[in-house]
């Protein structure tokens, strides 16, 4: 039984790797950190975990955090997670870090769309935190960089596309809407319930979005050359689940049966990615509280376009889910320990 | 590993036995009833079950249908089921019945409330499928007649007081509001999503509702008198939950910390009761997907009044939860087997 | 063309004011403060204002604010109220005050819920704000007391049994539900929307709701004796509306015919009180919007208790509406002027 | 004062046309029409119009129908559409179809998505009902086809780029996202409440959407060439609203200050288009209840791709509100008569 710590537990993303773990048979969630509620119950906060996990959130760090657990979660805000990390790795600790701090391999990027970096000597050493790319890798690593949410239905979604070369790497457009947990636990007026509720609405328009390096890093490197995107985030007024619809432009003509033999085949294996039928579409409703990703690949016979819908859970596969896929690999466990959960629906 | 059967898959209700059986140890799911989906894969009508549950919704009913599990659920309308279950008992095999058709024990009673009883000879031998109370019949029983999704909050919630004749057994109101999907996956205009979204309403107001008589049955052998209730329904535009608010006025002065000890050691032993510490309250995105029932009470200091809070997730606790939970009993199984998820928040 | 002013505009009760008065062909809004918004346009914070408001916040207050209009609304919270009408008072000006600060008659009881009264001697020459009773006062007054939101569903929904002595007044019990926007648009963890959106939950439970003792100084005047109530509000996962469920015990038996025709009869000249016919019930999606509160009255043949469903739009006919229907009294203006929206279903 | 009447008005569209109506100061809705709902109240389907439409829906039609008005707004399916227009105009009376059935100009166009047309001598005259393009011929004809409600927001959203040749006319990609409402009110289970709720998913994909001819007809007019889109609409959680995502390839780089000059002058005159400022978007949940469409435009600067985002209430300025505007014009009224609700937010 290995011990596991989660640093920043107080968040959403802090709350469902709680109760993925507390369900998990081998490994013990031992040390879960708060500043803000340094004292109390977990369960206190989240009532949904009463009776099942018992944890009183800490507001400790250094070498004291770092005893206490083999492997860590640092669920913290970029920047934050770049002071933590090396003295955990420094520890001889293993680290699955759900920041942005060590996902992008080129350290002008980070700053240019971040801010400085305090440790970049780390950013080579960590590996990509998606297993359907970099599962080998994650298993030897000791720190995983767990990717952001919209990332993976995106490199997920045109993997198969453009690692045959089917598409034209500078005309994507991946039009994401999100659930509102994405946005966090903090208090603020843009979500608060009557602001978000019966409405929807798009946001950082025009490629702005901190995700759109990290997207285009990893699809070029599936590409094989420089690929560029366009995408544009949209919130939705659901709590779990991002849906992306995504848009390109075939190099050949290309036929909805050939495409959908081409994902099903490049899917075969993977436990979490669920190849939608023909002719169906992923919903957000049927990935709530799952480690799925569901994705459909249609042809447009009117104007040749090839359109992927990708889509997760935002919690789920697209933070505490994956991270935990991540430590089953890093911890040498069978992949899908804890991450069995069926979907919820209604 | 014993074999089960869902007769009625199709409904919410049926999904969510799939739901929870796909992922229990002890026994399989080897066969699934629907008239209106036969031939159809239970994936494609509900697909979150997708890569998990691989059944093939069927048209079969009599013997043919028996031959097939060792235990089966009626997720039927009440009058369907009590032309279904005599067959299956008198095949040798072990029923839950999900419907309205056994639960109670007084037959002019049930032809009062709902219409000509078809098979009352089995009434007597059937055992009412609440854990908390029947346990042990429950366990020796071949006829489960699992309880109404309202009574539930309301039996659980009242028990403590009335076994301990603590308050008026002639003055019980009961306000209830459950989700949606206790009016089930019918086409109906009243239960439309523009109908129901961003809306509240009582239903079936001035004593009319069903589990009425449901639930004066086991409140008054509870009290061991007779018991009366004022109960109104009403409809919160969510999936899932169940929040009873009961107020009822106790025979002496009563104190808050008195009641909250006695809840709290009335259900110590219980795995799926949770009361809440005293100031706080249920809430029902704190039970989403679990077999959960989560009770405050509190003293009104003002006026004397002693109420309880009472919540469940209605498909949980409130049907295919404790539908399990009957069958873990019936089975001879550890009762909390394949019930342990934690409520899925946010 | 009267001028009125608003202050504390950027709440959700400030922008209801403005959409109501901005469509009101009698009075012009010439003036609304907001210290944190101060120097923005209204219509930047509230874009569903854009082309139709084009006022900009200000932060001025004391002569220079009275000044600017004839009458005032202060949708501030309590205790903040109390510091500013009386100035507007003493130069003249008449006020709506949307707090709680002169809702109560009696100053220790104010000071017992609330706090010490700054301004005790402006209590007296208040008139509680609901035209449904004191129609005639307020056409008199200079300083309204606007009601609080759960009153109004309580107040008229008991009146004419209270009027008409049917009922025991110490056997009241008001189970009611409200909308987010109640909560006001502070920056709050507890009302974000991942934390109200698919939920539900009782709050202030057992007694400790601000709004009881202005239920009950109200009541206790209608009954012409002392009294009491027990209040349980409960948060539902929608924006707008208020939903009160009562039950009470008949003095002596009552029939449902008579009862319905006593409250048709008595609320037959009222324009914003809507008795709902025989067998149907009050739903908050067909009030939003609206300056109405529907009513039902029912029997209970089994028990004989009597129950009132009772519902408004909170921030219409519980806040902003009921405001501007005091202003039209106040100002000598028909009562209806600029409160006809019907409600806007779906 | 007009008379005017709708048929078919038990739907969504119905519905609201009522509620607009019934505020109007310049006609008077004197017959509606419902198969269905014969001989009841349009209030007791409707309970929010009570008080203010007495309407009693009627199953007449033929000449007993066109006598009882002097314009007709048809608010039902197509093909039945086609059925009863042309009675109404051969009478002498005015007519606004909701219908898609004398939108299309072509009729084998028509006849491929749609089926055979009945009355296709009337596709000629008949006028596509934006005002924002085709005012004058609005207020001459007798019979206007009303938009589709996706079109709106293309139309308007693309008509400066493309009037001014500024962008490709052959890779346009219109993203929708609908409230349900649009989904009408039939019994359907793809709509139920639980069907819907806290999800998201895509629609009709690949280019299937009947309003796909109805876009590029419009488009290619606005362009001067044959223009065709990629077209992907979406299910939100919500009542009322879309908002499309527009992505275009400009013919030649553009700069945001000029675009944003283009279309804040394109449509300075136009009463219900409101151009966001710079750096703003559309929220649905501010434009509820009302007739506006809410357009942004932005350069992606990155790429270079421009972007629109154009936003409508789908039952306001979608269908209804619009119809209600086409009627203004019909009957030679001021445009914005009975139209200057202001949205409700929250």
């Amino acid at each position: 039984m290995k011990k596991v710590g989660i640093i920043g537990v107080s968040g959403y993303t802090g709350a469902e790797l709680s109760r993925l773990l507390a369900n998990h048979d081998h490994v013990q969630l031992t040390v879960a950190t708060s500043r803000q509620y340094a004292g109390q119950k977990l369960s206190d906060i989240y009532p949904a975990l009463r009776k099942r996990v018992d944890l009183v959130c800490e507001n400790i760090s250094g070498k004291e955090l770092a005893e206490r657990a083999d492997l860590f979660f640092t669920a913290v805000p970029h920047k934050t997670a770049m002071d933590i990390v090396p003295d955990l790795l420094e520890a001889g600790k293993k680290v699955i870090d759900l920041s942005a701090d060590y996902r992008l391999r080129d350290l002008a990027t980070y700053e240019q769309w971040y801010q400085p970096h305090s440790s970049p000597e780390y950013i080579d050493q960590a590996v990509y935190g998606l297993p359907e790319i970099y599962r080998e890798q994650i298993r030897k690593t000791s720190l995983a960089a767990n990717t952001g949410c919209f990332p993976i239905t995106a490199i997920l979604g045109l993997k198969p596309l453009l690692e045959e070369r089917l598409i034209a790497t500078n005309n994507i457009i991946i039009d994401s809407k999100t659930g509102t947990s994405g946005a966090g636990r903090s208090a603020n007026v843009a979500t608060l319930f009557c602001e978000v509720h019966d409405g929807f609405k798009p946001y950082k328009v025009g490629g702005v979005h901190r995700h759109i390096p990290e997207m285009e890093q990893e699809l070029s490197l599936l590409a094989g050359e420089k690929t560029s995107i366009t995408f544009t985030p949209h919130l939705l007024p659901i709590s779990r689940g991002i849906l992306s619809t995504i848009y390109t432009e075939p190099l050949k003509p290309c036929k909805q049966q050939e495409l959908q033999q081409l994902y099903e085949e490049k899917y075969a294996a993977e436990p979490f990615v669920r190849v939608c039928p023909a002719g169906t579409v992923p919903t957000l409703q049927h990935l709530r509280g799952s480690n799925y990703c569901d994705i459909s690949i249609v042809v447009e016979e009117r104007t040749g376009r090839v359109m992927i819908l990708s889509a997760i859970d935002n919690i789920g596969k697209g933070s505490a889910g994956q991270a935990v896929q991540n430590m089953n690999l890093m911890l040498g466990l069978d992949e899908t320990t804890g991450l069995m959960q069926i979907p919820c629906f209604p």
